[in-house]
């Protein structure tokens, strides 16, 4: 390894060195957990909602795909970067979700930063809930439409900001926060915006899997599924246990993408591996639709228990469970401690939460067993900070 | 599928219908082209460089990392998204490109915002090349510093606005720029930001496995490979035949970026596949070093042969050949015309293109025979439009 090390090229990076020295005083360094590929820890931190990422269909989905077109795309989706099995997923991921077209792109991240930012042009107005992904975020940071951010879940304070604009407009929501797990106001969201004739761009990549009849998705639950005001991305990298994202709409809407948006354009296709898998996974949720009611339940189970031991959790209105924690120190050594005992968890804190709250996080998956419910509990219980409880619990 | 659609739901994406027009207008329709497994045509339009997406050992280092892996990551980098077998690729993709550290993203888009946007805060200035790609230029968008675009390959004018602040700022470039093949004046970029204290950030997506020793990259073939102040952003969905990308650079950059990097943070991990497809394309590419050699003399090979023929093309210094069009809509009628005599060719035009110069883009592969560049050069020749030959040389 020849480093080409010179007098003066030491310094252009000295300013990091000191973000890292308030990160360490704070406590908010974080570092990466290598995991093995059999890890004895019992998992409520993956997104795999359906258990489906190390399913033996969903793997010789992946599997076949890399044998029959190959290790990658090899281009742009517009150059050669489209396959025939692109196609098909696009065809099938609409179809089950009840939409007129798909674009599937190499992330639910690149998903969102194509709708937001070529459906919020110069001189539209993007209402963005406060709690939204980062993704979408940056879609309204990235588009050339001026963003009005709404508090949380606030279908009133989405039609006040409609109200001040004259000319395209869009709302901007995930439908369940990834965070908390707590669902967008959805319907209202749709009423508020068809008042103004504003679209609706929704992120499911929470909801699809686990929300409407048989994993269908958020939008299915609340019959917007396919609605000619309504653009819906989802991810096939949680309950699909895959990689990727999609944007699902209307026929004209997808052209419109495949036309404008940068991160589609400019990025190669998704590997035919990913394609392959989310593919077979989609065939095992239409076979087996009681999956995506498994992993709602097994996340109500959790959060029954956990509250029942006295902590403070938020009721979990799809997958993902949330349990506070009194401080970003506590938070931490709070999972490190279920870690130890063989549970592992997710841990979620400043900065990376919207409120400065910090909090465990578990994902529901919808083959859990009782026991490993219980289990899971138990340990999350047992190594719990005094301060988690609520008054008079203990 | 259940369509709920309203009396009041169908205007809210009216606009995008006029934009639409204007492109049909100006013969600027972008359509997707879904290719078979088993394609007939000679593929001069891909990223796969080195004709490594379809080898047997990178296919099956796919196959292998989904059935040892899974289908996906499933989570962030941070929660599960980790694996050992990303830890493993991170360390050989450092050691093989010269750096101390890199951290594999789920495509070259993520890894180019991140990088930017990391390595800009608030206050810094970032200097960028006018003819960047669309992922460093969203980068440029998304991070809290100030842009000042310079012109293409100027290093003269990288000094004079790297003069005018104080402060933390970045240098910006692609090494090879994807659109007519041309390199960066990468050590005289590097000279102008060490002059002034600046970091320097490349994206070698076009460089890596063609350029430098062995196809160590851009950063290598100029002895930059490793330097404390550089940061070089690769992609695995090119020569490696994969899907992905990396930033590679000093640890403590690396560490930085795991600490605030967006589209790394808030992003599920890269799918195992992928990263198994990309360690096998790197351990060919180790064993095989004279493949970088081979996709440059194609592409020599291709521009002689076009130029002798009358055509304008530019002078390749990696492994893309860009012939000049008269026009759009001649460019393709061009393409067309070559996919109909057996001949895939990228075409690039308006709006991708940041000159507004029409042209064909050919890829060199590695595996390119004499006769099949014989065969090319064939198709381009006699399909060409006639303004596209120089004055005389018909």
């Amino acid at each position: 390894m020849a480093a080409a090390h010179s007098s003066s090229d030491g310094f252009a990076f000295d300013w990091i060195d000191g973000q890292r020295r308030g990160r360490e005083a704070a406590g908010l360094v974080r570092t990466l957990r290598p995991r093995p590929a059999d890890s004895p820890l019992l998992d409520l931190a993956s997104n795999d909602y359906l258990g489906l990422a190390r399913h033996p269909e969903v793997v010789e989905g992946a599997a076949r795909a890399a044998r029959r077109w190959g290790g990658g795309a090899t281009g742009s989706r517009l150059v050669t970067g489209t396959t025939e099995l692109h196609t098909r997923l696009e065809r099938e991921l609409a179809a089950f979700c009840g939409f007129e077209s798909a674009l599937v792109l190499s992330s639910g991240y690149a998903a969102n930063l194509a709708a937001v930012t070529a459906l919020a042009p110069h001189g539209s107005l993007i209402v963005s809930d406060a709690g939204n992904h980062a993704s979408l975020i940056d879609g309204c940071r990235l588009a050339r439409g001026t963003t009005q951010v709404v508090p949380h879940a606030d279908p009133e304070a989405v039609r006040k900001a409609l109200s001040t604009h004259d000319g395209p407009s869009v709302v901007v929501s995930d439908t369940v926060f990834s965070v908390d797990g707590d669902q967008a106001p959805l319907s209202e969201l749709s009423h508020a915006a068809r008042e103004f004739g504003a679209g609706l761009i929704v992120d499911d990549a929470h909801g699809l899997g686990v929300l409407g009849a048989g994993g269908r998705g958020a939008a299915d639950a609340v019959g917007l599924a396919g609605a000619a005001d309504t653009v819906v991305t989802v991810t096939l990298s949680k309950s699909f246990g895959s990689q990727g994202g999609a944007v699902l709409g209307p026929a004209r809407v997808i052209d419109h993408l495949i036309n404008t948006a940068r991160t589609f354009i400019f990025d190669t296709g998704l590997a035919p591996a990913a394609a392959g898998a989310a593919l077979a996974a989609l065939e095992l949720l239409r076979a087996r639709p009681e999956l995506a009611r498994q992993a709602g339940q097994v996340a109500r189970a959790l959060h029954e228990r956990l509250v029942a031991e006295g902590l403070t959790a938020v009721a979990p209105q799809a997958a993902v469970v949330s349990v506070r924690a009194p401080s970003p120190h506590e938070a931490v050594r709070w999972a490190a401690d279920c870690r130890e005992a063989g549970l592992s968890v997710g841990c979620f804190r400043p900065p990376s939460v919207p409120d400065g709250i910090s909090r465990l996080r578990l994902t529901a998956r919808a083959d859990l067993t009782q026991d490993q419910i219980a289990e899971a509990v138990g340990v999350i219980s047992r190594t719990a900070p005094a301060g988690a409880f609520t008054a008079g619990s203990r």
